[in-house]
């Protein structure tokens, strides 16, 4: 394939087959039908158990329905793929965007993205679609990373081309077509969601305005705070290198690990997050988060990195991890400077090893104690009490004087 | 003064006049005295109010009967200037320590340490003293504090200089010398604090095990969440340029607005943080910190901020944020390079006004709510809604093409 | 005007009247007319002189006779803001783009944006427009300019929108408008050059393959340094709170001074980089760089600032640096961020003020001497011989010790 | 061995045997004196040729002449080593310390360190000695390194202890102790230097005053710029994986890759650098640094990375350059941070192979070519030629739409 195509326009005609990201789901279920239409062309649909919470098997009837080659229905549990590859690997680096958001819709993109490439070379597409809007951040996440992966690769981002523009509209659409349209389904949604093994977004319409407090019907992933139980939780999670391998010291796959902290998260009313966001095409936009089971987690791999990661590692990790949470919010997951970012984090884990444990009680969650064969905490160097010799406090009289060094000559200039 | 003196060593004969950070309790009474055996100086004693929470005219009663002259006894209010000047300025830049740490002990030692210099230069002392033992950081922050503002300054700092290492032989030598020892104090500290408007810090002894839980008996600040009221309170603070000016509307004085904070804080069980931190003295130690008030007005400046910060602003404060909390902690809060972070983080300031409303619940906080005359939140251009022209989609696509063009050019050397 | 115009595309039907940056040569001049032409509006004309080297009183004739009003050319001479507001700030922040470039076409362009809608304001002009092509990165920096400072502006880039897509169409539309095409411009130009004040950049055509030398013909601002004098030339810079003020002690204004160093520089054949760099856009491209007095300046502000700046305000601004020239380049000199890193950078120019001495010889420009009446360099501390006491060396054993802890506590968890 | 020791301070009695970092010349043959009569211990010497052009077998006879047992005077050839482990890496970062210093002295430091230590466990010594002064970095440098490497090492710094500090009574002391004091040392030098197949360093006395020009004679490795050919010459170097292979396109060794490039360095007169830096202990200095073969190839590392390495992590890599130049400086190099940032810079490198050309005249050093079968450029794309598609210029209009968004909102608040 020749160079000179790299900006054909996505859309163009002589698309001949085309890997859509299907939920099943009545947007997507109108984008299928979409693009047979508009493109006249193949439809192959591509189906992720992310840990959604959601049955699969519907979509592949009405991809059936809709005339999709069964060869062509592709329905895949990627659970343990995006929990060991994408989660932990992000969770590794401490990624928190703006300060808060533990990034749960951002890091299920690319695996997305990437799982729909090998598809696309599997069955031999030149196209790929998705249903993201044309004001969000996720069709930057998506096509970011179909390109980064298939650079000559069609995109087609149905949102960004066609006239359904209204709700009436694209129902409209959907009977023309025979597409059910279930009764929820018909008038608008007070809100829009998104979900995977790590978190549940909301966004849009009764959450636009951010002076008015999330309503109750919005969450759905945790009990509310005041309905958790009365009696406090306390939980352990034991690290091997940097990720989780087990709970309350059994031993548990990365992707059940994360599903038990979510049921545990929700019991207790942990990780939800009302925030104002600056997305990466430019402007502001008003969410909630549930991160029930990641939220908890995030704190413990915190908590067990106190305890084996020297400073000098630490403190480069709070730096790299500002940029590297921009990179993932952004759509850069394929990208060189994010695997240089994980190279640097990953050297960094080779002894976060040990056992955290946590205390849950309505809403809270909290390290109250770790421990673990690497600790680099030495009660013989810290202690008050005489430490027979561990430390001498007379160092400290010459770290000071040269620390104040430059202060001082900066004194004589400045403030005598 | 000549430069030739830069580098004498404290503890030299020839002090005639030192100025002691002075809390009236043991150990600084001991110091007084020995300062006053050892360099056969005269003392002048300095308590700070900080809001500590401690009545300070004991202290004068007891450095009157030290023989202190009474025009050399400085007891000031100093809770407005720490609130305004110095934690008002590091909530601006949002600063956390090692991602967690609100910096309450760090804050208040510059304050300390510009005082104790302001009463040198005035009583003409040629040396300062503080009770700071040799492992902490704190000899750290006053040292480089009066260096910084005076370079020529002595310092004497006994816990690196005697050799009243045991707690046994500090009682005797208090005791020699008429020194009162109460009985509480005749034992050992089951662990040691440091309080004042911002937060407490405990840690040693019962708390060097950093896998055992805090006991309960160390909170001071704040009930235990499971004590706190079990129903939520709203509250709402008003900001201006970047800092808090009213509670429930009600305008109040920056230590006044802390102290409220503080208050709703204790009562909500809210600020409890059990923490393994890397001292800037190269060892790790494991404290409590309870900073009530301070943690509900870091969260509600972020959420001011959410709204009123443009987004590269924001982004660079978060990098920044890292370094000026990492400078506050290691003492260089008189340095030129937290002063430039400042200017640049003030620049920033100059929009973040408007009303942030936060639930208070059982050790929760959280931003339900904000809006503010300088918002940058559009509804018109963030809503799903059809926004008539507000923002064109088909932008979107030539974004996503040229943010990709790089990774495209990058996928065909080195994925085709 | 109503938020719901933000992103209607430029080029619509209904602008009356816009604001062309106009240079007066082949290209600007055939956009003039097309503007005309396919908008039916009226096009005013704004001429800058940034120290380009060229008459700008022909432009004014021309533009008369495509039919401008006399009322509506303006020809600026910008030289003195230029290097005051733009080139001097920048300067004071040692910026350089991927190590390397001086940003002398980037720095220009947000002030030909901030002019031209000054004079769109003045004569309620409701577009601008320019002539940079689709694929640089002046189009960026001219447009971002734009909207920063007149947000609901309409933007006109003719090269994104017409079809003169060729030499011969653009000459053929010239002809048919009665554009002199002056012999010189009928053939196709090597390559492509910008100048202003600060430098010359040449790029395209003979350029374009990274392996092959730049011919000699190419350079325009500096002689050969193998043509440069024999014997080098030495020069003073003086410098008050980080901006040059003097040339051999002569004081002489920001432009004037820069003008100077220009010609010292071109004598001596100093300046020229031939480099590969990353576009915003995208892609790489190769230029030729000709900064002759830029470079001298800019080294001899670090020579100045070496002296006179404290450690830590220096490594802080090496960081912020980096950040610095990738927001120039990219064109966010309009940028919050800029803007603050700005106020960072300013704050530490408070005593940059002194003497440099320069060596200039042959394409070689280096500091040979520097001094300052507020240095930090301090012979009696640094010195190898006794020092009578101005630093004890002693304090480097605990300095030491204190800064290694731990490495040792590391080591023994890892190397033994 | 036992944690209580860790801070015992060095000098203690107990020593038995020690490992000298041994040049031969008078000062390390007085240090070699003064350990067996001060510690009456045995004394290891250990010799490296670095690159720094001397003789080392003379320091062999010393040291036997001094009492030291053949089988304690180890002389190693350490210049591949060097130059493959140490100076290669850094140049992968494109490490500069404060904008200019490329980090000569420093970056031997750890491998001495690291070597006295290997002999120190193979001889079972218990100690570890340098010549290195009281006031300068190097004393950090090895002995960061030293206790990196084995924590419980016991380290002597003679300059930090003895009474030895005036050069006449160093010369008292080494004509009382039969050590030979050439003619040439019995004045005062009138400067002090450091040399390393990466540079010559040269500081003190002559050099003390900023304002003063480096003299003639203060230079060793690089004729005078106006004494070098008065024709250029052009070289190619080639890049496999980051690493210069070949020069001239002959393959050779690190280390004999760096001495032809130090050959045409000396020839060229290139490299030469005064500077005044910010030590780590605090105070200014005023060096001069000879750098050719470095100087040449940090260039051409750039050179071929221009080519090879995409915008992201090209950008990244900038960024971290100067956090890794300052830890170098330091003498962090065995510190996780800096093998993290390590990890991240080599996972860059991986295509960064290809070959550049340079011209070297008189002083300077240009990049004039490169050429790489790992291009990222793509004159395609880049052309301003009719490019048939490769890239869309619409596209722009979309990108800079969306990168305007913010500062449209922004500018709409605050500056309409």
């Amino acid at each position: 394939m020749s160079e000179s195509s790299i900006n054909r326009p996505a859309g163009d005609a002589g698309i001949k087959k085309v890997v859509l990201a299907y939920s099943g789901g009545l947007d997507t279920s109108v984008i299928l039908k979409w693009l047979q239409q508009t493109y006249n062309c193949e439809v192959v649909t591509f189906t992720a158990d992310l840990g959604q919470g959601e049955e699969l098997e519907p979509a592949r009837r009405k991809a059936e329905q809709a005339g999709v080659k069964p060869e062509h229905i592709f329905i895949d549990d990627l659970r343990e793929e995006f929990v060991k590859d994408y989660v932990f690997p992000m969770m590794r680096a401490n990624a928190t965007y703006e300060g808060l958001y533990l990034l749960g819709t951002s890091i299920a993109r690319p695996l997305i993205a990437k799982r729909q490439i090998e598809i696309a070379k599997m069955v031999g597409a030149d196209a790929v679609s998705h249903g993201a809007t044309g004001k969000g951040n996720d069709q930057v996440r998506f096509e970011l990373g179909y390109y980064a992966l298939a650079p000559d690769i069609k995109v087609i981002a149905p949102w960004r081309e066609w006239d359904l523009t209204s709700r009436t509209r694209l129902i409209e659409f959907a009977e023309q077509n025979q597409i059910m349209v279930t009764k929820d389904k018909r008038g608008e949604s007070p809100f829009s969601t998104d979900a995977n093994l790590l978190h549940t977004s909301s966004e849009g319409k009764v959450l636009e305005d951010p002076w008015e407090e999330v309503p109750d019907y919005v969450y759905s992933r945790t009990v509310n705070p005041e309905d958790a139980p009365d009696a406090p939780e306390y939980i352990t999670i034991d690290f091997e290198r940097g990720d989780g391998v087990a709970l309350n010291g059994e031993a548990c796959s990365p992707a059940t690990l994360l599903a038990k902290l979510n049921e545990l998260g929700r019991k207790h009313g942990i990780g939800r997050l009302d925030l104002v966001e600056n997305r990466f095409v430019g402007m502001k936009s008003r969410g909630m988060y549930e991160t029930p089971g990641g939220t908890i987690y995030h704190l413990a791999h915190r908590g067990i990195e106190q305890l084996t990661l020297d400073r000098g590692a630490a403190h480069l990790k709070d730096e790299l991890a500002i940029k590297y949470a921009e990179l993932v919010y952004n759509g850069f997951w394929f990208s060189p400077e994010r695997e240089m970012l994980q190279a640097a984090v990953d050297y960094s884990q080779e002894k976060v090893s040990g056992t955290v444990r946590l205390k849950l009680y309505k809403g809270n969650v909290g390290v109250v104690g770790r421990k673990s064969p690497n600790s680099l905490y030495s009660e013989k160097v810290v202690t008050f009490e005489d430490d027979q010799g561990a430390y001498d406090q007379r160092d400290a009289a010459g770290f000071i004087k040269l620390n104040a060094l430059r202060l001082r000559l900066l004194g004589r200039r400045d403030r005598i």
